[in-house]
């Protein structure tokens, strides 16, 4: 596998010095998702998901939505190193972007879950985050608002379709609609040479040349297009160095070793996605660096094991920027309501 | 002015005993929104508010927009008794609905602020809400937006239009399109008898007999149709009975003396509306009432002296139904970016 990468790259290199056109490690993202057989998108559901991805009273105090810490009005993060979730606790990893997440084969940071469906429930329950103290207190809560109960019982056909499972199956098939197509790369890769500045072709070509695409390759530059389930990871940090690594702390935490309890986990992580990561600002798992040139400089020291130019890091910054899509315009959703009684119980201190 | 009143609503009961075409002692919602001659709105400017209403990264740390409390996607409130703020903090009044607030002649439970201008500056430096230390704070933040400069610049017509002025203005103009018109009581205000059902026309008798309407009356069910910045108070409790009073706690919180501190303004506040009542439980300053059957047998006994049969407050809530408006559908704002660099600074606590 590593060979055949090795050969990939110089073919590519070589090619790239002749001047010959060659077939790039990229693709523009296809026109449709992938998408689990069991749970077909339709309007209804998308509509749905909308409502409860937006919806604060999934949470323990009726103050964090999953939109709280993946802003889709934004870049689909909260920009912060990591997010304050309900009685602003914080957990110890940063909130990746939504945005293009259904072009990730596994979701989380460590993949631990196979798809959407399964992320969506994590955060619900997870005491840093949304508090709340199981899945059938969220669907106690879900259930008590009458105009959820007829969405899922129209959306999922049926008298006991309010469960938890189908919470996450909606709220899926909101995030599946969350896709930035046609950045200016995805332009430049379907013809359009002028799409993309001179400097940021020569970064391209530098990301190619340093070996970056031994990872960020595929339609959402995050690593072969495997199916939905099959991670793709690397080690973070490949090759600890004696100044990033201690400085930003990158050893704190183990990764994918984290969920897995297995030794030859530790320090894996999911490649991320650099689909609007000129966005997504702070940098890595934990949210620890500043700039996007600082995380440019880091990925060549401790993964390739390479000092990179400042003029190198400025025509990658400048290809990275040509990775921005366009974020497509939504409607803001009607959450449903619950007249004439109040939905958290009074003298219950914040809950 | 109470012998006016009392001659009013004793002419409207008659009328409404004899079956007599009354003229009822409220409208529906005029055409525009009163709206400061300094601050015209224009499509531009609103949709500049739009965004810095949702924006969270004008609080302390980037976790509070204006709709954290005022969910414009719901009922404009967050259904809470009092809001969490930054830390999760908690201030001790109930977060009043954002849809209809143009029609308020003064803002906040006291009607403190003149207009929705003044009022938006408010929760920005509020401890216990946004918890910016300054409106210079708040200008930093925006300031080092880009895509906000280029807006103020544009919509204010200027090089130094990024201030807490325009802020504010902006802001306000977005507030102004927030209007729930055409609710089934303003379609029978314009003659069409069937909008609301026999029970809701019962209570509607009901709530001019009994003299609910001393108060609730004009366009926006809240007091005299003033003009901007002249407030329509009462005192509440009026008369303070010996269970809801102390059960609620009304009395702990003075209202408008609280700000201007003089005796003659303690227990006064600014009169509520009723348009969407039906959806902001919990009740009253303090969210301390959970029901709006609760609600009505309060005010009857607390402002009017009346003990009021179970029927009445089910007719009066069935009345209180029709006054939910309709939602005007929304896009979802796109909040500009930083690209390339964190925008919260590194290793500064929660900030």
């Amino acid at each position: 596998m590593h060979r055949y990468r090795f050969f990939f790259i110089l073919q590519l290199v070589c090619s790239l010095a002749l001047g010959a056109r060659v077939e790039l490690p990229w693709s523009p993202l296809p026109e449709k998702p992938p998408t689990p057989k069991d749970n077909p998108s339709t309007r209804e559901k998308i509509s749905l998901g909308k409502q409860l991805f937006f919806d604060p009273r999934i949470s323990l105090d009726g103050t964090i939505s999953c939109n709280s810490c993946h802003n889709v009005m934004g870049n689909g993060t909260d920009n912060k190193p990591t997010s304050a979730g309900v009685d602003a606790k914080h957990g110890g990893r940063s909130a990746p972007t939504v945005w293009n997440s259904a072009f990730h084969s596994v979701q989380f940071w460590d993949g631990r879950a196979a798809s959407l469906e399964d992320q969506a429930k994590g955060p619900m329950t997870n005491p840093v985050e949304m508090a709340m103290k199981d899945h059938a207190m969220v669907m106690d809560r879900i259930s008590r608002i009458p105009g959820y109960v007829a969405q899922f019982k129209k959306v999922f056909n049926g008298e006991n379709s309010t469960t938890i499972e189908n919470t996450a199956k909606a709220i899926a098939a909101y995030e599946r609609t969350l896709i930035t197509r046609n950045s200016p790369f995805d332009r430049y890769m379907r013809g359009n040479k002028k799409a993309i500045s001179a400097q940021a072709e020569k970064g391209m070509k530098t990301v190619i040349e340093l070996g970056c695409i031994t990872c960020h390759r595929g339609q959402n530059f995050n690593g072969t297009d495997l199916k939905m389930g099959e991670g793709f990871y690397q080690k973070f940090p490949l090759l600890p160095d004696e100044v990033y690594t201690p400085k930003y702390r990158f050893m704190d935490d183990k990764g994918r070793a984290e969920t897995t309890k297995k030794e030859e986990d530790e320090h894996f992580w999911r490649v991320p996605t650099w689909r609007n990561v000129a966005l997504t600002a702070p940098y890595f798992h934990n949210g620890s660096v500043a700039t996007l040139e600082e995380a440019v400089r880091i990925m060549a020291k401790v993964q390739l094991g390479k000092e990179v130019t400042e003029e190198q890091v400025s025509d990658i910054v400048s290809f990275l920027n040509t990775l921005v899509g366009e974020f497509p315009e939504q409607t803001l959703p009607r959450l449903p309501e619950t007249p004439g009684k109040t939905f958290f119980p009074l003298n219950a201190g914040n809950i």
